[in-house]
């Protein structure tokens, strides 16, 4: 599949929005086509930006009419890498964790997650959905075994370090990390920091000035 | 306070990073001085863009010498509105709810989850930590009582919108939505969704693009 060389951060973060509004527009409406005109409304994008976004990867649509639906959502899906299933081990098995394995959406962005893992004695062997908690002792087996690439933190601040280190140890390239921390980490992997925080501050700025 | 007009909505969140470094640097580092370009070596932003950020609220630091980390630190708190607490209704008490009850980090941020909900008899009078949680019913008088302006859901899909008609009935205004759905809204209500899938989406593009 082609790609432009380089490609803004932004973009690829509106890529999986576009995913999804075509998604809803497949399920939900009759029409077959799509403009870049009514996609942006639906997101709040310019169409500008959206026809700019999906020409980084080829040409999809054709003027005038617009891109076909069904089309345009394979070839995203495709791009974004969700047309394939990735298993994932996820580090914690507290309110957090049990909050991301029941997480809906997940699954249909291609993240399964496959194993639970915790150092919590207590914890260890109980169930989180339909997942065994294991023990850190097992993670090199686990990600071995199944192939899996990508880890998740949900674990304290304090313990997110040595996590990260055992996940890295384990084989892990690709770390997904909800601690609100930022971590060290060697030169290769990859690592999203999910801070929660973040988005409460945009919100709490826009009231701040509101109320002045 | 000074404020351009039209600030980007990249640059307002980026403060909150900017703000977390900060306070970092107060709290380990003996320098009282920060350059443009160290805040920006430590958070992958150009110095450019750092002072371009910083710009937008007045004249912050000296040239050649940099910023003075406690004045830009407190100044930047009274920009984002963290300096006060603002009261939050969070609804749902499951894990999410829960996690979120949890989550280290808000309190700094000022936000402050006063009160838990939830429609579920089973959970009502439960604690998720030291909050007791109460019946959807009790919504408009919290509200008003405790002058929340926050509200938060930790609902599934299928609830969340009747949650966001109950809370916004209740006089909530900005509404912070972890539930993986486009919520519904009159003009004046802001929203700002919590979209948990978009973080490993741009993991897996990653990754996928690697593997090729």
């Amino acid at each position: 599949m082609k790609r432009s060389n380089y490609i803004p951060k932004a973009t690829i973060e509106r890529l999986p929005l576009y995913y999804r509004c075509l998604e809803k527009l497949s399920a939900y409406e009759q029409d077959e086509v799509v403009s870049s005109r009514e996609l942006g409304e639906r997101l709040g994008i310019p169409p500008t930006q959206v026809r700019k976004d999906l020409s980084y990867y080829g040409e999809f649509g054709r003027r005038g009419v617009g891109y076909d639906i069904e089309d345009l959502k394979k070839s995203l899906a495709k791009i974004l890498g969700i047309n394939k299933t990735w298993p994932a081990v996820l580090v914690g098995a507290g309110n957090l964790g049990r909050a991301l394995v029941n997480y809906e959406g997940f699954q249909k962005m291609g993240l399964q997650i496959t194993d639970v893992i915790d150092a919590d004695l207590d914890k260890i062997g109980n169930n989180v959905g339909e997942i065994t908690v294991r023990s850190t002792k097992d993670l090199a087996e686990i990600v071995k075994n199944k192939q899996v690439k990508i880890g998740i933190i949900a674990v304290p601040v304090n313990a997110a370090q040595e996590v990260t280190d055992l996940l890295i140890a384990a084989g892990i390239k690709s770390i997904w990390n909800f601690a609100p921390t930022r971590l060290v980490v060697p030169e290769g992997i990859l690592v999203r920091n999910e801070d929660l925080s973040v988005g409460i501050v945009s919100l709490i700025y826009h009231l701040s000035w509101e109320n002045q």
